[in-house]
């Protein structure tokens, strides 16, 4: 049984508001249960210097957290001067996730930032800023062709993720904070629409795991994003429709 | 006439939401037109080293801006690795503006932190920080003398703030960006409800201005932060009552 | 009484040396009573990039102070590795209140870096660095002039600094430490030659004022700077002369 | 075919060599091909302050590369004044892997700390880095026994890695730099010597891969880690000897 | 024939100012010709960590330079988050060669921080910082001894600077700006009263020196300091006296 | 009699193995007893700013130490995000002591970066630094002369350094760490084939010297450094056969 009496296979409620940052180009407010991450895409008609003159553009993110976004207060990192090790590895993975899904040759010469900042975090905050920072380029993308910097969409794929984990309750699909702090095993699965894997990340936390325990948690991230790339469709759909 | 067609002593539309960010022991996500700032107080039973032993708390407070909250994205902070100048400027003014309104003899050995983020920008966010920031704070104190550790609110006085301007259409109220970045002066006006004068910052930005003038912009401020205090209690009223 | 035994609106003994700083194209330090800081401008034929090809120029300052220029040493800002928020704060408005004086179209593509350096604090390091930064700058506009750089004095204003604050004696005029750091509260004025108001900033440090008390203090200010203003100018006359 | 010519499931030339650092409490220098990483485990009779008084220990990892340890010379961190994202994603996934294989509260109020250095890199250095810091942590930890400061290893699990991807010869072992820049995609298996799961990550570079894909990498990956296993034993055997 | 008509043995014109840092425990502003650095020696009743429970007390030193005080004006340290590696170097010296002249056990658990900043750099300004560093130090000590704090002054040596280098002039004591920047080599002596040597840095600029210059160079810096220990003992007798 | 039984003028065993560091175009992997330091010269066919355009090249080095060379782990500086005085002193010292045995003008508009990084540490690592940093830079050199970039060496002079110091067997050659934590004396001496004094360093630990003293030491750095010229001469020899 889970704390939150979801069953194994089942995500929390899940929501996506687009346009939450008006400047920004594209903007994706997403809520996982109590996890809610404020994605925005920022364009610009440049790239950065190891890019320049290549005929190519450029996707990166960056990820913050309110210093209140958790239980305890956190220190602000533009405070300490520093960003930590866990904020790094975090926006690089966005990053990566987003250029999976797109064509940089058919982008041009043009460079994409999306700001991912978790706003209140209860497990999951790096898989919902994926899931919420593609509908942001999405938009953001959209705008382009809209006013004819872009012939066409450069997309290549939908991009989304999820968290599962092995639990006391086994594997288990999307977890929260009380589940994840106490999970034996998580990994998180950046997936495509048509069950492409961008990423896998798989960490043992107490014991290591099997090649078996892998694969469930595997299904049930197939199972989660199909849930996630329908939602994702639907964001898109009504931003695009207003 | 002004830019958004106000009469000169209109506020902008003005909201606070109580409670969205869920693991604060206060906070308020205050809409000033399209500014809002999310403001978040966290209670910790310690002090800073300058006052331990001293029988006294603290309150501060710090001031961030995420990347797209403006018409162009800015730099990140924490990747530059550093607060500019004027996040000091705002953060100092901020926390001053709430000890104005705090007995911290009678807060005893507790510090507070009220982090003020802003989530979209259209002028006069370091008002609409310590507006929000006040709420924030009471509702902390209020769940103190709530769980008694407080034998009652320490509270000497509300605080509001608000910006006054001189602009083609004379002095105004709460200027929002259009109207800031057109302004021959302007001024911040931190008020209590009894029309206290906590801190005034006024600057000329292109010429100087004179005594009258600016007793105009603080007869302005007196009428909107007015205003404020009514919306202020409002939303304490009904967080206390939910 | 003053700690003192000054007047209510007498100010400490002041004088301006001007080419201490060897090497800068205009300097002064100026002694405020116990307080000494030690202005120097640099002239430089480049504008920031936000303001290259605008045919405009720049005028900005630096604040520090000697680690022992206070009772207590305090930690070197560069050892530190960061400029604190009162340093922030009090560069921003020299900076200000010198571009509140000059034409800067007239100025043409040309900086100027205003140093302020506290050698000894007593109180009121913020005004006396803007009343000497003044000088200071006007000095080193005589010498583009002389040099034929530019072909007259871009210089729109002459503005000085003082502080005003409500004591023990009541309002007072020039505060020194003992004061300020008993002060109820305190308030900087930088004003024009002709009256006019370049920079407010007033703080209750212990109870709201009132605009009463408030206008007391500005009253104070005229007086103050009336003064500052014969004095600034008697230190330009004698360079100028020498 | 490979570049290297080598068989598909075919390592590099693998050596560990004990004792390069002379001071510290473990070391190896591993080479795998033209890779080579120096780590150093180094013991403290204390533990972070997060984990004071709770009876356990903590093993944490530091990564750095020498600035001509790659093709072309890279800033060194230490003048740029941080720790780029790799560096700090890197080092949290070799402490992670090493505490996979240890029972902390066994270990007691020890801190270990693993440096990983790298003098020469041509691909695989974080999964090198693995290897090598067991076998360091491993010699750190028979001293301990030695010295009766434990009681027996606190060893739970022998810990190696190895990485795999797919590149136009398809699925292959052990990535040099050449295979690793052309690579569709590539993983990182952190195995242990029973075959358990202690960390993946695996990350398309152009186009996403298919779960049969992964499947292949994961089976390489056991081929692998089941040399580097006999290696790290003989490395181990020989010192203990010694 | 040097650039300023001095004799090859001639020191510039050297004075000693006691007491310009009003807060200081002992402060001397030295001048050297143009060259001008304020010294001040800050007591604390504490020692550094790695010193606490020894005995002994401590002496350091911190080097600044106003940045206007070269003919260029430099960054700011301060502002520029960190100190360079001359800084560094600088102030390492002079706390070597304070520590070279007190008996640390003698001094008791009592720290002295000697502030050496420079207000106007002509050349020499690491020498004049010593000289002027051991004065502010000596008069801090007396301090302690008229308060009773220590019963006697822990000084075992005086201790001056000076800067010699072979120029097209030939060998010549103490090198200014202009000479300074066109030696073939130059050399810092760091010295006692009694002619023992506390440290030499020798550097040879544009080709390799010979010993027998290196030993004219050290006459030379004998005959400098000798002058600079009696203008050393009249400030301090003056002072004293004072 | 010395802790190592060493004769007063007797090297530590001395060896320099070329080609350590694969990609760098000259390298040097320098022991001297116990202390190991990898020297690594990187090319680039430019400049830093403050040479463009003047038709010569520029030699710089960069130190460091593995956190665990010594005794007890030291912080790895990448991750203070600083590096410290030491460091600076001693990189600085290394470049300039490479400087001066180069015509810059005749390398041309090409820089040169040595990184020094030690990896064991007993002592005298600045003066093996320099040693081992000369042979990779003269490789570096051979290299650009055989590729045809520069039609000559560049080179001016051989330059090689040693430590001598004053302990309790008198005046010694090439310090150990045991020596060198006890002497109440010691010097750093850069030295040119020919016997030219390049660079100086002499430091009173707890007395100061005589120049009788100085100039012992100074002889047995000629000793020293006529064996450590011959060693380099042969490593580089080996080096260019291969």
């Amino acid at each position: 049984m889970r704390p939150s009496g979801r069953a194994i296979d089942a995500l929390r409620p899940v929501s996506i508001q687009t346009g939450f940052a008006r400047h920004a180009e594209g903007s994706a407010l997403i809520r996982m249960g109590g996890t809610e991450v404020l994605c925005a895409a920022s364009v610009e008609s440049r790239v950065p210097p190891f890019l320049r003159g290549k005929g190519q553009g450029w996707v990166t993110a960056e990820y913050g957290m309110l210093p209140r976004a958790t239980h305890n207060r956190g220190p602000r990192e533009a405070a300490k001067g520093k960003q930590g090790g866990r904020t790094h590895e975090i926006q690089r993975l966005i990053a990566r996730a987003l250029r999976a899904g797109i064509d940089l040759k058919a982008l041009g010469e043009i460079s994409i930032t999306v700001d991912c900042d978790v706003l209140n975090a209860d497990g999951g905050t790096r898989c919902a800023a994926i899931t919420g920072a593609w509908v942001a380029l999405r938009l953001a993308l959209d705008g382009l062709v809209r006013a004819n910097v872009l012939p066409a969409l450069p997309i290549t794929a939908q991009v989304a993720a999820v968290s599962c984990g092995l639990t006391q309750a086994g594997a288990v699909l999307d977890l929260d904070y009380a589940e994840d702090s106490n999970a034996s095993a998580d990994a998180n699965f950046v997936l495509t629409e048509t069950g492409g894997i961008v990423e896998i990340q798989g960490t043992a936390e107490q014991a290591p795991f099997s090649q078996e325990q892998f694969n469930e948690l595997m299904r049930l991230a197939q199972v989660g994003t199909a849930r996630l790339f329908e939602i994702q469709r639907d964001a898109v759909a009504q931003a695009v429709a207003a």
